[in-house]
């Protein structure tokens, strides 16, 4: 947890691949004599770095798609430089690794544009989690949206969920808008519903860590929820998400993997224990919310409106 | 803070009554020469503890009503004692807070054998704050109707809410399910949609501030938001309270006075600040859950099944 935000976990696994390779290069200097013997201790080495990247998390798809682009690019590299072991992989991987990164700043300037005008004047908007500049590469995927709809004069007031129980939303997204001057105003997860009901929401703008082939989204725990109370109050249900989210692998939300994370997580609050240490406890830390909830998906691609297993194919080769 | 849970802070606030007159008795004891005088002074300090018990949280109308009960004795008292001021009184209105508190006792028992009936064997059920014996004089609402069905072997799991920004779900009733050794686990409020999604949970039980008379529910915030889940997924929602919390003056939810409360709470937890000092927050300490999302009502006179306009008429006369 370091690291969060699909985007950035994307990025950074690229940049990971990279000091991975530098770590080999580093090591092996001095004792890379024969040239096969260190092709092959190479890959290896590079296939160890990628199984490690790809284990840490399991839901946001990013993750391994940044991984699989800096295989594929070391793969093409290596078929094409069959004995020279030397920096120019390196270098090639380096830049395949800023590419990705600045990929997705131009994906998140792009999808708050086309999402900006989702957004009707004096907005009330309601969002989850933190998806800006601590999630992304950029300015963010919902928070970029909310960004440039406020820089167009269009917000009147950001409520920000606190999103338990990383609170993701009071540690960091309320951070992000005070520094942007935006006008903010925190509440609990539990207070959503009823905000909806005596407050004019005009929209709900979510991330994604992963969407499905039908255009379910896996997203921090909790959206599905927001999802449901949005569809009682018939409040527009925004997911933003550039399409290396997109997963076609996987026919519907039901085959996202979920990570489960420690119960301990749930019985404390940052350092303070706040129930019995040996009490049990859930802790899904993504959850699945179905294209059916979802009024539009935002992509550097495309709007998509509404997500389904038809629509979804207009972002076919994208992902 | 000090208190909560409305049959509790009803309670209480009948005792609070009797010490102001025991306040009272103690500081004019020497002074008390002309009874004229001396009742006039009574009559006025009643009055300003009346006031007092009354402006001290406006939601719960159990304070209201058992402190309406106090003023009527007392005026009950003094039409048939007019002029002996005496230990009397204090007897008599002692003995009417033990008997809201005895009522409140036998109401939770019997609330708990007739909503037991509603819970199906081999149970999962959902519960929200804390409505057990740490919020009324015996062994809870929706928490003794839990209580009940696992001494009569039905519950399987309960699932704790822990209710944020207060935490009651996980600092108390999850302690008292611990306590008696009934399988609990914790879940965060943002969790509660996704687990009505994946288990099959069998029914959620909560307790009541405040009911109008159309059957809409005041609660702990939050309960809005679980009301619309158990709607979506289909699962049955039952209000557990006793008759004095009741309000057939108001003839909807609209009508039931919010307690505002301040921001800070969302600010912190417990003592720990979890964002910036000078953020914004909202922080309504209730919500109200319109009747058409309650599956039953559970009250010691009788289930009202579905609460509405017209059902709630049975109880007439008892709030």
């Amino acid at each position: 947890m370091a690291l969060r935000g699909a985007p950035l976990i994307g990025a950074s696994a690229a940049y990971g691949y990279v000091l991975g390779l530098q770590e080999f290069l580093n090591k092996k200097k001095s004792s890379l004599k024969t040239p096969l013997k260190a092709w092959t201790e190479l890959h290896f080495h590079l296939e160890r770095v990628a199984k490690i990247l790809k284990t840490s998390r399991p839901t946001a798809v990013s993750l391994f798609y940044a991984v699989n682009r800096m295989e594929n690019q070391k793969n093409h590299f290596i078929a094409g430089h069959p004995a020279s072991l030397s920096q120019a992989l390196f270098k090639m991987l380096e830049q395949e690794a800023e590419t990705i990164f600045e990929e997705d700043v131009k994906s998140c300037q792009k999808m708050a544009e086309d999402g900006s005008k989702l957004i009707p004047k004096e907005a009330m908007v309601m969002t989850y989690c933190n998806t800006g500049a601590l999630a992304t590469c950029g300015i963010g995927t919902a928070l970029g949206v909310i960004r440039q709809s406020y820089a167009e004069g269009k917000i009147r007031q950001v409520y920000v969920c606190e999103t338990r129980p990383y609170l993701q939303g009071s540690r960091l997204t309320l951070w992000e808008l005070m520094q942007d001057k935006i006008p903010a105003t925190l509440i609990t997860d539990n207070m959503a519903a009823y905000l909806m009901k005596t407050e004019k929401i005009d929209a709900i703008l979510v991330g994604a860590d992963r969407i499905a082939a039908n255009g379910d989204v896996a997203n921090k725990i909790g959206t599905y929820a927001l999802a449901i109370q949005a569809r009682h109050h018939r409040i527009p249900f925004y997911v933003v998400a550039p399409t290396p989210t997109l997963d076609f692998q996987l026919p519907t939300g039901a085959d996202i993997p979920i990570e489960q994370r420690s119960p301990q997580e749930v019985l404390r609050i940052g350092s303070s224990q706040i129930t019995s240490g040996r009490a049990s406890a859930w802790h899904p830390a993504f959850d699945v919310t179905p294209h059916e909830l979802i009024t539009a998906l935002v992509t550097e691609k495309g709007i998509v409106e509404p997500p389904n297993e038809k629509t979804m194919g207009q972002l076919k080769g994208a992902g």
